[in-house]
């Protein structure tokens, strides 16, 4: 066994040991108090707040805990996983939070080794997440000294989970800001309206889908409490939210094509506003240029004295003009 | 037990029991008068109009039902899902209605604990929901009294997606309504025709999906009325709908890349409308600045004396444009 | 059971007796008349056309099929479906025509109760469709008479399927006209090229995908045909599809990045002729209009008598038009 | 037995009769010479270049081929398959082939059958792609004569396939001659730095998806030559591939977020564009159009004698202006 | 067994023959040599740096390695793949890796071939990946000496996907760089915060995703160190997950919409841009040319002089005005 001497003399561990009627805290400080609870009756919880390889392997070496479990403990990159030890059960799992801003979420890892009769629980950060936790184990009522290491461990990952939400809760809010901001400039538009018929089609949905699972797990149910011979029946309504899905998703497509409908229509008359522009300037700016050209004041200017120069102008003006329509009804702008 | 002196006294419980030729309606105002039902050979329906977490509670204790049923049916912002107790089973659904807009559409929790001979619903608030389902219970001649309480928990569930169907109708509508609003503009366009040919295709799919299913069914069924003969007959037209289904996918992704090469038409299109103004305007803009300038009616410009000033300014117009025509060719606008 | 004596008299039901060699048509006008043939050793075909509940309930009494596949009949809005009862199957289908125009489908239900020596087909029209059926019962020397009731049930669904055929040829037909129509402008540009080699990968993939699929038959068949010792090489040229599958995707990947550059580019190069177009105007309009002003022909106008007016002029001509040229470039319009 | 006199005197069949130590070629002209070697020891492939539904019926006839296997080979508009039946087994390839560009890719449909002891081969026309087998099977040393018919048809699959690559590297080309066309424009722009980041994601999942499934494969083998005890090692890598494979994802939503953004940045730029065009000719068109009234030379224009016209118009100029800042500012153009 | 003479002569292949107290390494230049290693206890490991088709069929022979294992191997376009034959399994992996720059990744293929006591890994180049592996073999206190060659194949395999997370960085680094670029010149605006919200819900969801399996793995588990009882708590966890996913799915589907209701913001803004600037320049630009003609200095021009010329040009102006005014609502432009 490894000798614990070099272990981080700072280094504290807690070590609950419980039992239905009994309760003790202690603090480890060397590896060694470890040994006499391994094969004691007793359960315990070793929460260890580090992720000093040499102590992990200690604790390893004294549990006989897989060299990889290790590695994926202390490698804070790891995905969250569970995988299945010959003397143990590892569980890694990510604390999310974040400190002030939704935008800089924060990943803690903690990883939990479950055994015949304890749990290891293994944070970088000591925080104050498993503190509910601690209160119910003292408890002596409570149904947690009953249950063994695995249910400790579902309350650690519960209140992990719990976390997620308050998450949650601040992403919602930012996507109602979100949604306020740009929603403010045209809140009684056609696309409003769209956008609330799709989210109406949403929370549908979000209903209808694992209404439609339960009633695929009632087909498929072995419980007493469901006769065979209701099934007809159930498989009779769990078609219908088969079809209302597929509607739904029907609606859904069109409602989709509609808005590339929409989009276009759009473009399709902003191109018909320019080419109005277009039309009325590409007439009208050339015919303004030889009218200016005459207003000039040189001294000679042949032309303004010819007799029918001003005829000719209104000449040149309305072949030019005739000109361009001609183009234009050509290109088909009009 | 719990005692159940403390709960709320207005709370009033409604208790059917029923037999083939058997039907009784009790009001519930303690919960001790449930246990003899427990153990009788009568089937009894319990309804309960709360989420009071201490009545609900002094029933699962009655009941044997696991804590974390009454914390599923307590919690209102549970998904819809069924889960299996050792002594009775839990169905959360969730009923779907909208007071008046489309838009705002409201969720109400139904929970169902089925077990040996009872059915439990909880819900929040009293609908009117069930009243068909009681008047069915009521007729002595109905399916209802002969079936067990998974059957009753059926037709509850079926009132229920039977009122999505009614959401559902009301979503058409509005979906139509947008159609409606966004087609009026161009009825008679391309789009429009493009529109109704994808929905052709999504109501041939609507069809030829399920008709897959069908024989992919029969293919598999072991049904005595199905003979292994018939089988690659079967199999046959199986691929027949296999072939089609892939044919409208290829057909749905040409349109697709259709639309998109129609909407980049109108872009390019734009482009072009935009190059006409522009060359038009670049060019005539500036010459006609310096028509304006000679124009100005200054007492002292030395340019209106001179001899050539006007064949120079008309040689400025002719370089100008050169210089624009130039231009833009290199640029390859024209 | 029930009586019969409400049926609607102009109701007449078609019956064809059959077997290998025997066969008989009779016209059905009492429900009554059914009864002899259902224990019998001949089989038998019962055309039904109508969705009268009373009717089809009679029926169902007489040969003992579930209730809920009558629902099932007689609710026209039922999507496809096959469903096992005790007695019989229930084979749901839809037939789908148009009678002119492709854009408008209309779909009729038709039902299949399968027996152990009878089918029972329900529709709601009569449609011609079943003629051919009909003349090949008819024949002694076809395969249909030797065959059971669900052979005759493939043959019609058959019928039915073909029908779909001719459906997805119209839809093709509007799918090439759409598609004339879209590429008609531009049938040499890029797009069109692009568009013409999506569509050679489509060809591809449309062999190349169950090709696949029956190279993964090949290597999962437990034929006596296959040899074990052929498996590696068969799933060598399995790999080789599965390696041209992959390429076909990575290149329509690539194809659709390119679209999306090319509209990217026409967005770029519009952006720029609108620059152009505002950098001329910006900075020869308000010029222009001080030309204009200079033009105008009052009688009191001080500026006009000046002497350095017409510098002064020039002057702001040239610090408008420097202090445009420097807002533009701190813009980075060019 | 079908009688054979009337089969297309044209027609000549090739057979070729192998074994290990025996090769034989045989033109069939009467397919009454098939029959000795239906029951024979020797293996045999007959290859028949037609469609004609009575030669392939009298074919069928003679090798016992249900009728159904016949329908899908004369049908040339068949998907691929693989069909089992009693007799013998069917598969339906497609060859694919352009005669010049690739925009025009043909399909030719390759059917076989295969036997105990034979392999039939249906094709439309004579192509040279089987000339490698026939050559092959000449060949007394070749693996092709120790090995039965099933191995034949893997031969003959395996020279259609490796058409298929043919087409694909025709692909490839038009592929990169799209991409050369389209990038030519702009080939140091930001967007050919995403294409090509986009190609470097994509050629990296081409390889870490085929090496997770390989992990996967070796996880869940039973091959003697992969202990149980390097499993979890395994597993470990196993799950760094799924790492890279969800991080590749992330950083492709990203970059798709990105063009996204870029896109919405150029129509942005474009838009304050248009403000700034718009601004200035709507302030200045107006002006100089009044500039232009007073510039006219008409002989009764009471207003240019008047004495503070010109400050007037000034002042009109002055609050023409002011009001259209002011209505610019209100819309919050600027 | 083929003659080995014609062995390229520069070739060496590395041999390390191991077991738990034994290591040696040889250079084998004769495949000859090799014979003896076959029967022998002692494990081995064959490093081929040649894709050789002799070299490697003259192996193959050896070792009775399938013909069809090394075609995989020479051809070194083959994708990742795991193959089990009688003798042995093939592995075929890829290593990955850029010599500068991202945008040109190169692949290098490394196949292995497990056998009972041995393992051969065959490489086109030499790289220097190997090296940590023949480094950790040498020693004699490392696990890699007890376990067998598939353990050292997954070390090898271990070294290049460690391969690929370098190559994940760079890939990394390229979309900072492109994010940075992108995002630079509007970093404070609404796209961009939109973007970063993304970008903390897909962090979530990478978190969420995998914390969802765990849990349904727990659920699945048949360890001996999760109890039954503990069950019902894990699943109410695991639901959690669910809902969580789900919510931030329809997040992410609310803020799509919300962009393209951005995006499609910004279009019709453009839009009443462009309506303003060609209402103003219809309206303006056809007066001011009227204006501009009647500026002109032409000394015969009879309108001149006309008493209410001035009148009826302002009337002129004020009817097309009104026109325009008019043909604009008509439009519903304003």
């Amino acid at each position: 066994m490894k000798s614990s001497d070099n272990i981080n003399p700072k280094l504290s561990l807690e070590l609950y040991v419980y039992e239905e009627n009994f309760f003790e805290k202690h603090h480890i400080t060397d590896l060694s108090q470890l040994t006499p609870y391994l094969s004691a009756t007793k359960k315990f919880w070793l929460n260890v707040v580090s992720l000093d390889n040499e102590l992990l392997s200690g604790i390893a070496d004294i549990f006989g805990i897989h060299a990889l479990a290790i590695d994926d403990i202390v490698n804070s990159q790891q995905r969250p996983k569970l995988e299945e030890f010959e003397n143990s059960l590892l569980l890694v799992a990510k604390m999310l939070y974040t400190k002030s801003d939704i935008s800089r979420i924060q990943a803690e890892q903690v990883s939990f080794i479950i055994g015949k009769n304890y749990l290891i629980s293994i944070q970088e950060e000591d925080f104050d997440l498993f503190d509910g936790v601690r209160t119910r184990l003292e408890n002596p009522a409570g149904k947690m000294r009953k249950m063994g290491p695995d249910y400790l461990a579902y309350t650690l990952m519960d209140a992990i989970i719990d976390e997620y939400f308050l998450l949650l809760e601040k992403l919602y809010d930012k996507t109602e800001q979100l949604e306020d901001l740009i929603m403010a400039d045209h809140h009684k538009s056609l696309l409003s309206t769209i956008y609330k018929h799709r989210k109406s089609m949403q929370e549908i949905k979000k209903v209808i889908w694992p209404t439609r699972e339960i009633l695929s797990a009632w087909k498929k149910s072995e419980s007493i409490f469901l006769k065979k011979k209701t099934l007809p029946y159930v498989n009779n309504i769990y078609e219908h939210t088969v079809e209302i899905i597929e509607n739904l998703e029907m609606q859904r497509e069109s409602i989709t094509t509609l808005v590339e409908i929409y989009m276009t229509n759009i473009s399709l008359k902003q191109n018909e506003v320019m080419k109005t522009l277009t039309i009325i300037a590409t007439i009208f700016i050339p015919l303004t240029f030889i009218a200016g050209v005459y207003g000039m004041n040189f001294e000679y200017m042949p032309e303004l004295q010819w007799k029918y120069a001003y005829l000719s102008t209104w000449a040149i003006f309305i072949i030019a003009t005739g000109g361009m329509v001609y183009y234009f009804k050509k290109k088909k702008w009009f």
